[in-house]
């Protein structure tokens, strides 16, 4: 599954541990309207889409209650990114930034985090608006959206 | 490093897949006041503590132009939890509540997301406030905040 993109100028690859320290079951997946990297919104807050996810029906008791709450977050695993890349030279900002300061999926453990609007569940299966990655993502888990712990609208960024 | 907690009356797991089928890095450690469960506040709304986040000197560079954002995301690897519990009595609740509805450390992948307000950098250590974990704690990832994608004040919940 691997999509290795070439190191583009100013990037700065690191050598990676000799071995993974954890492992992670993927529970589900997450169906989008986006087949490709290039159809996926920038992220979340420009996306308006409607996506399902579709979680292993072994975990369906996990959702009990979740539907008490108006967002959700979802991590997942965006299987298609190199992993060793530290700095990045992103296409929006045309030059190099530390991994860690930006959500780009290329990192060293390649989770990334997004917080959705829960409309509805529906068995093992929530409807969700806001959905910005590619159709079949892997997901790793399923969160409340906590205002109080998660919400920090005056948060500073560049 | 499992401390397995038996199940309370209202409990109920789930058998767990096979295998894993992707691995993470432990890039680094999280360092608190806290050295047990009990020690740790509920969450970080409820904290004001100090700690730092000691990444592995290897992804330094990753940290570039994090200094940017006042608050970033420290997503962590829970690895004393049991991860086959799918319906939980959470203390503080009394009854049961399926575990996605829950930020509990059980869940089946024991991944946690603090969104910690960042002091300073001193080379690959971050200075941070309002961390909730126990000291030592497994980094695996940090990402900077971003208000219009992470930020719900008005986000329903119970």
């Amino acid at each position: 599954m691997a999509e290795r993109s070439d190191a583009r100028p100013g990037e700065v690859a690191t050598e990676l541990p000799a071995s993974h320290d954890a492992g992670v079951y993927f529970i589900g997946r997450i169906r989008t309207p986006f087949k490709s990297r290039a159809e996926c919104p920038r992220n979340t807050a420009e996306s308006d889409a409607l996506g399902r996810v579709e979680l292993d029906p072994r975990f369906a008791a996990g959702l009990e209650d979740l539907g008490l709450y108006s967002h959700v977050w979802l991590l997942y695993w965006m299987d298609r990114a190199r992993r060793d890349l530290i700095r990045q030279v992103p296409a929006h900002l045309g030059r190099p930034r530390g991994t860690f300061a930006l959500r780009s999926p290329v990192r060293p453990n390649p989770i990334a985090l997004a917080a959705v609007e829960l409309l509805g569940i529906d068995g093992a299966t929530l409807r969700v608006r806001k959905v910005d990655c590619i159709d079949g993502t892997p997901l790793i888990d399923i969160k409340p959206y906590f205002a109080s712990t998660d919400s920090f609208p005056d948060a500073r960024r560049p």
